[in-house]
Parts: C-alpha cells; structure tokens; sequence
C-alpha cells in the first residue's frame, strides 16, 4: 500500500506515527501459517507497541498477549484479547500486580526467579487461588546482538539456570498453590540467526523431556520472540524455519508451541513522519533540523540504531538531485538528540516531509516529555479506512497532574 | 536537613522522587551572591526539572528561566516567572513557537542558525512586533564532558560560529524587525572544569567588544550553564570563581550577566526512592531487582551515568553487616533497565528500601511510559513542609488520550 505522507502530515501535523494496520496482518499472518499443523498461539508482545488499537488488531487476528507489567494486562484486557490468551512476565512483578493478574485468570504467569516463585505462591494462598505459571530459563546462549537487548546469558537479569529451573519446577509441583504450566525462554531481541534460537530451544526442551519423566507435565513451550526485521541490510529469520526450529527440538512432546512477537509485527509496518525546519553548517558538519526528537525515538541515542530515511520534500517543488551527507538531528538541548547520521540528502527547504522508516516497534512506547515536547498522535491507515488511535498531547496534558499543586 | 525516606515511602508509595526545597534554595543563592556587584540573572533551566512546583520555587527566589520548548515558556508562566525574565533558546524552534513567545513579550529569543534568524524576521514582521534576539556563539571549545552533553563544538549541532554571528549580528543590527540585545554560549553539560568556561568566556566577550566597535550594542551577556555537581568524585566548579571568571572575561563592558543552571540547583538536591522486589543469582552475578526502572531514571542507561546508592532497609530490621557486589535493576524488559552496577550491598528483602542520591536534575523530565509503567509521584520536603508536587500516573492517565479510537 503507498501511503501519502503529505495528505497525512496536513490533516494531523508532524511528527507523527503512522501505522500500517494491513502490513501488520501480513506479518502476523506468515508467522501464524508457519505454525499451522502444530497446536499454537502467537502472542502480541505489547511492550514494542503499546496502543490500544494495535493490540486490538491483533486480537482481531487471533493473537495472545505477551505483557510484562499489570499495566499491558491491563491494555491487553481493554483491546479485548482472551484472558486464557495472555501471559504475564518480568523479572520484577510487584504483589499487587500478582494478585490483579489472578484475579483476572490469565493464562499463566512466567517467573523469573525463585524469590518471585515464593512470592506468587504467598499472594495465590492468600487469595485462594493456584497460579499457573510458567518459568524462564536463562540458557545462557549468546544471540549476538546488542548488549542492552541480548537476555539471554547468565550476565542478563533474565530468567534462571537450568539446575534452579528444576528445583523450582519441583517446589511448584509440591506447592498447593502453584501449578506449573509452561516453560519459557527469550534470548535477545531483534535477532537475525536462528541457530541460537534453535540451541536454545533444543536445551529447553530437552528439560522439558527431564521434567516429564520425574512427573512435571509441562503444556506450552513457549519460545520467546525476539525475532528481528531489517532496519539496513540485516538478513532475516524465515518464519517458515522458525517454526520447523522449535517443532524440530520439540518432536515427540505433546505441547501448544507459543512465541511472543513484537518487533517482528510491527516494527517494519510503522512510520515517523517529520518536517525539516532548518538546515545549519558548522565548520564542515550539515545538520538538518526536523520537528521530531529523541523524546518521540529513542532508538537511536539509546542503541546507537539506524532506520533508514525517505526524502519527500514537498508537492508541486522540485527537489535537486546533488545529495550531500548531513545529520538529522531534533530540537532537544543535547548532542544525542539525533535521528540519524551521515544520511544522503538534497538541498531541504522549512517543511520539508521526511519519513523515519521502520519505527512501528520501541517508538512511541518509549517516548517521553523530555523538554516539555508533547508526544506525537498516532494515525493507522489501511486499504479500507484511516483513523487517529492516539491524539497529540497538549501541554494542559503534561501539566494535568501537576498543575493543582502550584501555590497561589 | 535529614529526610524521613520510610515514612515518605509508606504516605506516597515508591518509586517516588523526593525534593528537597531548602537545599535548592542553598544551591541558588550560592550562585546570586557569587554574581553580587554586577549587573545579573541567575535562570533556570527548566528542560533540567521542570514540575511547575519546582520552577515556582526558583521564581520565588528571583530566578528567570531559561526555556527550550514553547511548552517550557508556558510552564515558566504558569508558575509565576516574571516575563522580562524568560528566555527561549533551542535548535529547533517552530513558527507558532516563535509567534506565541513574541506575543508574550519574553525577555529574548536565542537563535542558533541562520536560517532561524529568518524564520523568525518573517514571524516577526507578520505580527509587525520586532523581535528581541540573542545568538547562541558555538566557541569551538572542549569542555572535556561526555560527548552526549558536550555542546560547544563545531561537531555539534548548537549555536553558530564567530564569523557566521558577525554577519547575523550586522543582518540584524539592519531589520526593521529584529533588535539584538543578547549574546548567549553554552559549551557542555556536567562541567567540572572551570578552564574552557574561561576560555570561550573571553572569545565571547572579545566579540562583544568587536560587535560595539560597528555599532551593535549587547545588553545581556548570557554565560550558559552546564555546571557539573558531585555524582561521585568530581571536583566542583566554585560559584565566586565562575562569577569572577565571566566578570572578568567581560570586564570595562556594560552588560548584564547571565547564566542558566538547571542540574547545578536541583541535581543534589533530588532522590528517587524504591523498593526492593526481589533478589536473583544468575552464575556469578547478583541481581537486587527494585521498582524503579530505566523509565523512571534514564541516566544510567542512556550515558552510563554513575548515582551513588544509599542503602536504608526497613524500620526496625537489622541490617546484615557483610556486603556484597550487585547490579540494582528494575523491572523493564531489557538488559539496559540498571540503575546502578557493582554496588555493594547487605542481603536485601522484600520492601527493602534503596535511595539513588542526585537525580534532581534530568531524572522525571526524561522518564516515560515505557512497558506501562506510570511515571512516579513528586514530593517536595523541607523545613516548613511536605507536599506533594506531582500525582502518581494511573494506568487510566495513560491511556487517556488514546481510549476513545478504539473500535467498539
């Protein structure tokens, strides 16, 4: 589908995000076919995009949800996704959330510790309700990707050793108030070579194989996600191979193969439009000035990530052919205010259009206020409609919780 | 002052940034008397902690403000700062920025590029109000600080160089529409070193003397900030030196000086105060899991940024006295969601209190809603009182804004 920006950026302003809805059924689609003949769910990971109208689209879809605060049960929930479709995980689930999570009986929750364990097991007593859970093994099998988005080695905060994995499995099964469901592993994020993913999977199913045979019947093997897209010139992971991987280290066990994808579905289906305000030269280094910030994506202070970017300019004016480097920077007071770098760009003019491709996943849901900027509307488009699914923030919106407490 | 962190933490919950008024008060009066005998304003830079509450109290004291965004400008008119004493400085102001401050008849406007100066002649004469400007000098001094807060080289995007401000300068000594009254520099962040300061200081005042001798008279010498304090060992730059080393840049010249400090009066004067969740072993390494996160304090992930780490536990419990190395992480699904690493620390428990020092200054501006996380409750101490400043964000808050798109 060709969108148009311009129509887009006049009737809702810049910056501003802009979501596929149509390229995202596609992506969900592909994975969701690569595992049919197999019991499984494909869950949403909400944290890569949080907007209630993106996790209703996939439930609409069929997908589960994969949250990691009470807060993305809480989204998952009021998008409509199946209780008995969403799963609950983080290293640091705090009581209340526990209790609002079985009180809503998800599907299970997915620990990450021992002391978590005991602390689900304390809050299900008090409740009277056993928690299904599940538990995160660290396998400690490098993805060889980013260090703040690799988790899957003992270094990482995530998950536990095989050898702790199984005194917990143990304790879970003894437990009245515990019942263990599922089995759970995520190496990294934005990954582009299956053979991790697939060692991986081979260890946690071979305990899974362990387990059963000193009586833990685990139900849903569930593979993480992580799956990464193509931001430059990164190689993908065939969803078609993925699905083989696990149903490969899998033969023979009587599971529902579950994976949570975020990136993998939304990442490439979303745009930051932006509108070049000036352009500067200082000593030998262009800048161009857009309206969008590191406050509306992080990615690239943050990581040090690229996306690829698209010239529009303007209707009716023509654009000149000689491209000469330049940075692409926002308006905040910090040198890691910056888009992208050393990018091939005409001459721009004040209002320019630019596009900051690939920014559907870990775009908005990490923006802030930094500078008081107000964050960006969200607009969906499809074959059929277009719709806003956030509106911009005012700034009576950032004073709202504050303002009453001014002095007079 | 000695602050009560338990009973704060059972009234308003964690995580909860704590402020002390008095101790931002010191801080800037500090800086008021080193600059007693000349001609000053001290502002605010408010991008550093911009709660209404906190802006109020710097006005109170005398304070201008120092602002980035036409949303900073409102906040330092909500909270009562005298408009003669705001400025807007930026990379990237926008025409209805530029509009709205001229309206408010602030003290100036910093401009940092050629193509800005236009920009904001053509608002200006639309409005027929001419504009009072300054130019942000970039001095293309090393202020020997992280390259994310370094700003005064000429591979950053901030201000323009010397030659490029004597053109803008005559341009603007020419328009019927704007009047230069400022000159303005601001070479880094977290400066400990007051050497460069000197330096470009000099460079700036020289070219006061060289603009005085063509007939364009500055009023407002505008020194920056940047002023480093203590996170660790850092020596400090000593307020009276700092005075003393712009005075005497400037010396024999009718100006007013000025300088903008935002974490030099907040920075220490701030606390982020959390529980601890959980405690993990992962191989060697030990995780104490807390429930503040990277959306909470982005400092540490974003620039490695060191914030000492004051163990409290909990009232009436003893404390083990042996120490242990460990990573203080949140509950962010992300590898990059630490606080602070290698801190040593007695075994935690559940509800153990923590206190990360010094995040005053860029710690709620920049924290976000990152995996539905509500940003945290503000609270100001000090001798007379305790209030709060800022509600705890609800889960409802969040989705505010984006409830109403979704399809029924």
């Amino acid at each position: 589908m060709s969108i148009d920006f311009h129509t887009l950026s006049q009737k809702y302003g810049t910056p501003l995000y802009i979501y596929d809805f149509d390229k995202m059924a596609e992506n969900y689609r592909a994975f969701k076919e690569a595992f049919s003949g197999q019991k499984s769910l494909i869950s949403y990971a909400v944290k890569a995009n949080s907007n209630l109208s993106v996790i209703q689209h996939f439930g609409t879809l069929g997908a589960g949800a994969d949250c990691v605060s009470i807060g993305e049960v809480r989204r998952a929930l009021t998008a409509g996704i199946e209780r008995y479709k969403i799963i609950f995980s983080g290293v640091g689930k705090q009581d209340h959330e526990i209790e609002e999570a079985l009180n809503e009986e998800i599907l299970m929750l997915n620990l990450e510790s021992e002391a978590e364990m005991k602390r689900v097991e304390l809050v299900a007593r008090a409740l009277g309700k056993p928690a299904r859970i599940s538990i995160r093994i660290n396998p400690n099998v490098d993805p060889k990707t980013h260090p703040y988005i690799s988790t899957g080695l003992h270094e990482n905060k995530f998950g536990v050793e095989i050898s702790m994995a199984k005194r917990m499995y143990i304790y879970a099964k003894n437990s009245e108030f515990l019942e263990p469901v599922g089995i759970h592993f995520h190496i990294g994020s934005q990954l582009t070579d299956l053979a991790p993913i697939a060692e991986a999977a081979q260890i946690v199913a071979d305990l899974v194989r362990s387990l059963k045979a000193i009586g833990v019947e685990i139900k849903f093997f569930d593979a993480g996600g992580g799956v990464g897209i193509r931001y430059a010139e990164e190689t993908l992971i065939d969803p078609l191979a993925y699905a083989e991987a696990i149903a490969e280290a899998t033969k023979g066990l009587d599971l529902t193969l579950m994976c949570e994808l975020g990136r993998a579905l939304t990442g490439d289906a979303g745009y930051l439009l932006s509108s070049v305000l000036y352009e500067k030269q200082n000593g030998d280094k262009r800048f161009v000035i857009v309206d969008a910030a590191m406050n509306d994506l992080l990615r690239p202070t943050l990581y040090g990530a690229h996306h690829r970017i698209t010239f529009l300019g303007q209707v009716g004016q023509e654009t000149s052919q000689e491209r000469n480097k330049a940075d692409i920077v926002g308006p905040i007071c910090e040198s890691g205010d910056w888009l992208a770098k050393e990018v091939a760009l005409p001459q721009t003019r004040h209002n320019d259009l630019i596009v900051i491709e690939d920014a559907g996943a870990y775009g908005f849901t990490m923006s802030s206020n930094y500078n008081t900027r107000g964050r960006a509307a969200e607009v969906v488009v499809s074959q059929n409609s277009e719709r806003v699914i956030r509106q911009r923030e005012s700034f009576e919106d950032q004073i709202r919780l504050e303002k009453a407490y001014l002095h007079v």
